[in-house]
């Protein structure tokens, strides 16, 4: 008996080994421990409060259950209200295109005269859901005065004036209100798309598509561009992210000026978020707050629909950008849904030039490819890992179906290539149907480095990092409930995040220091009770929730 | 480029090396790789004519997709019919109580005039979904002349003769067909509980228990016992398979006999199966075809929710029956949900006891132990894998969360533990959303042992087990068009199961040599073009499907 107490110790020790927290968590101080044995109760009584309790209109509820579902429950529940707080470390696998709430950009937009908007199809109470605005700022030669989309006068495809547009709404869409939410709607995926009318992959990555073509025209406008910047970088800071690399999307080749005008080059796009940045980095510092905010880098992205010789020329482009802001690119990626568009191996001359190019000049601009975000085995996204790997990508984004590659994992986990999980956009794309599905635990098992991701927040409504936190919280190696996991791990992955990100050496090492002095704190925090959270536990037969 | 091409080309070939189906693929017959491109044609073909396309009333259709909501796609389909004909080797995960088709087992109630039949809740309309049947084999004394379950006059709680149940079953409800689909509802699980209203791992598994309550009395009862295995053996044959261990729950220490009195021991069970087993073997023998049934041996179960000493009188129990009947007992296991019930570590005692005892008596009884049926990541049901492993189970009955575990696939690889893969049943107990969520393919890349197996398929409507053949048939490592897998694997995989099993070598050695016979008739059947694929295949725009 007592042979096979301890064999079976082994066994779970040897196991446990191969994990990257496991030093972490033998090494974890006394404050840690009161802090993670506090947020595990919490977990375990909201479990029983909240998570195994009928939600009125909600269904079937689990923690870690589908995230548009759950949304309202988590947003109440104390973990998440905690997990706000936390440091999160580095925001690794972000779309800037799909980062700033959907409804501040309506009303970045409802600023702007230049702005005007149209549809080809006639708006109804049926069509309401189908027809998207096209929208499109004009030279001031340009401007209409036509009042009304929704008129019967209207021609279809005329420019209406956002503002004009909003303020005559008709009254059966909704009025103005109708307008901002028909503009929302076409922005973000909801609930009954995910998990009903649009529930497989192929069917939702077209709706994703579609938040897109509505969402760049805005962005891609000057005077909206700074403000956008401004209020990525805010709302991330005060989400708890110190440092994050978006990927931005340069296939169009310019954006439209102050005037109208489609002209604006790519390096004024980074002069304009470098000045957005420095503001930001500034203002942090006056208000002494230089370990929120590190800093941010782009990492240059295309679409994978372009041809060979059209990469070649975002390549070179990117080069320059590199050559001219060394700072301010982090790397180089290809963006779009892997399991309709090419995959990198029919880009491999384009790319493998690319690498012997850097080499001429001495720079470094590491890969960071999506890779592998796909239910498939072996089809063209799930080999573009074996090609992410083989052109060494720094990182690798999603890598959802790594989990299935034992070859690939061990040369990730040899040379510490990161994967970025995005564990919401996972849900709502439909590769995995709730956070228990979700490949991330083989990942973390087989040691992995991992970072948590938000992906495209404002489409998925998971603004910040907190909603992935969360979702991943419920969802770590329990073993037996006197082993300390959970807060730990989460800082853990935090931490690791910094260590993934493209900074160098210095910066690096500064922005851990940064970060461990804001995790000392969040965890004092909690272990000196001075969050409150053991009071609310002690009362939790009354917990208040919806 | 031609470096990074064969170094692309080294990295697929080291990670396939780990699959178990690599060395059978290189030395795969021409036949076989003939088959194999038809089979893929043919996958292809229906991917794009049926699985690509809108189903009325179906919904978002895709390979793979929910099983029951599917169910009559695939039914349909060619490469379905073609799979039933597939040579299957053995069924190694079953559970004897729900394998004979619901509606079969309703008419071998109906020809019982002991069998009676009460509710403790009025049936209407409304209640017709929620409160089920008991059953129950009266003794002649007892016999009631009570007509119907349903009339006003019914006295809750009184036992009604069957037939009359059934033909006075009122007509609001349905009449005698309401009384069958009544009671068919109560012993299978349909879509909307599946995906629906029921839609949590815990949910449905309280549905599931329920439809075993109401089966158990019908089939522990001497003169339907013997015709449910006769019919238990006569479909698997009809579907392809040539050898079963299905587990068998002794948990009640007596059946009910022919008098209705609940006398019969456990021994006179195995000697009724003996019997049935017996007469199919001859039967067969004589109709010439011993290739297609090699036999059947019981694994010994009871429900993990015992104590402890009432463990060990099961477990004294098993021995005395694998003395008594060395040829018909395979092996024990414990079964139940596992989230709920009493893990392995609770009953280690007693399990490392009956070890010791098997060596005193020279015996051999496998574990063969359910495990990891979780979406758990270090709980009670997940950590039972670490125990069966520990305690050396012959196979893992389900093994879902071994894909998280690292050194227990390695050991699983080692050793050559076979995981009973159960995929329509881990999809209808809600543990993965569709089969491309599924972890099998991390198993199969691992090079982990695996058998396909059905599980429960009289409550999950997979009847045989060319439905879970079908369902895994599209989630194969397909790499690229010009590479064999899918049929050559699914082969691999049917003769692995045989190897799996408990038969002795020589016994292994007869059924291997059977089941080869069988596979090369079937491979030369589509080789040579007598199943007229191809030539459906090629008017497959007008495909017909439902």
């Amino acid at each position: 008996m007592d042979k096979y107490l301890s064999a079976r110790s082994a066994l779970i020790t040897e196991e446990r080994k191969s994990r990257r927290d496991t030093i972490r968590i033998a090494n974890a101080s006394e404050e840690e421990l009161q802090a993670e044995q506090i947020v595990r109760n919490l977990r375990k009584s909201e479990t029983a409060s909240i998570w195994s309790t009928e939600h009125e209109g909600i269904g079937n509820v689990f923690p870690g259950m589908e995230f548009l579902t759950a949304r309202a429950v988590i947003t109440k529940t104390r973990l998440f209200q905690l997990l706000c707080k936390m440091p999160k470390g580095a925001l690794l696998h972000s779309h800037l295109d799909a980062m700033v709430n959907a409804n501040y950009l309506i009303n970045l937009a409802l600023e702007q005269p230049a702005m005007h908007v149209r549809v080809n199809t006639r708006l109804t109470e049926e069509s309401l859901g189908s027809v998207h605005p096209e929208f499109r700022p004009l030279t001031p030669h340009e401007y209409t005065n036509i009042k009304s989309l929704t008129s019967d006068k209207y021609e279809l495809g005329a420019w209406v004036p956002i503002r004009s547009a909003r303020a005559h709404f008709a009254t059966s869409l909704g009025g103005p209100e109708g307008f901002d939410q028909w503009v929302f709607n076409a922005l973000t995926i909801n609930p009954t798309e995910a998990y009903v009318t649009h529930n497989t992959v192929k069917k939702i990555w077209n709706k994703f598509r579609t938040t897109f073509m509505v969402s760049t025209p805005l962005i891609r406008f000057v005077p909206i561009w700074s403000n956008y910047i401004r209020e990525f970088f805010r709302t991330l800071i005060e989400d708890g992210v110190s440092y994050v690399e978006p990927r931005v999307n340069f296939w169009h080749k310019f954006m439209v000026g102050e005037d109208g005008e489609e002209n604006v080059p790519h390096r004024q796009w980074i002069i304009l978020f470098g000045q957005v940045l420095d503001e930001i980095k500034t203002q942090m510092k006056t208000q002494g707050k230089t370990d929120e905010f590190i800093g941010a880098r782009i990492i240059y992205s295309t679409i994978r629909n372009v041809t060979c010789e059209e990469l070649e020329w975002y390549l070179e482009d990117c080069i320059s950008l590199k050559l001219e802001f060394p700072h301010l690119i982090a790397g180089f990626d290809l963006v779009g849904d892997e399991n309709v568009l090419q995959p990198l191996i029919y880009y491999i001359r384009p790319l493998l030039r690319f690498q012997e190019r850097q080499k001429e000049l001495g720079i470094d601009i590491p890969f960071i490819f999506h890779a592998g975000e796909t239910l498939g085995d072996g089809d063209a996204p799930d080999m573009n890992l074996f090609d992410a790997i083989l052109l060494g990508s720094k990182r690798i984004g999603h890598g959802f179906s790594l989990a299935k590659h034992p070859k690939l994992i061990e040369i990730c986990k040899e040379r510490g290539v990161t994967v970025e999980v995005c564990p919401i956009s996972n849900e709502i794309l439909r590769l995995s149907s709730s956070m228990p599905a979700h490949p991330l635990p083989v990942l973390l098992n087989n040691g992995v480095p991992v970072a948590l991701c938000s992906d495209d927040p404002s489409v998925f409504g998971n603004m910040g990092l907190s909603y992935d936190f969360f979702q991943v919280s419920f969802d770590f190696y329990v073993l037996v409930a006197s082993e300390v996991t959970g807060l730990i791990t989460l800082g853990d992955i935090a931490r690791q995040s910094i260590e993934s990100s493209t900074l160098d050496e210095t910066e690096k090492a500064q922005a851990l220091f940064s970060w461990g002095r804001k995790w000392d704190a969040f965890v004092k925090s909690i272990a000196d009770g001075s969050t409150g959270i053991e009071r609310e536990i002690a009362s939790t037969d009354g917990f208040p929730i919806i």
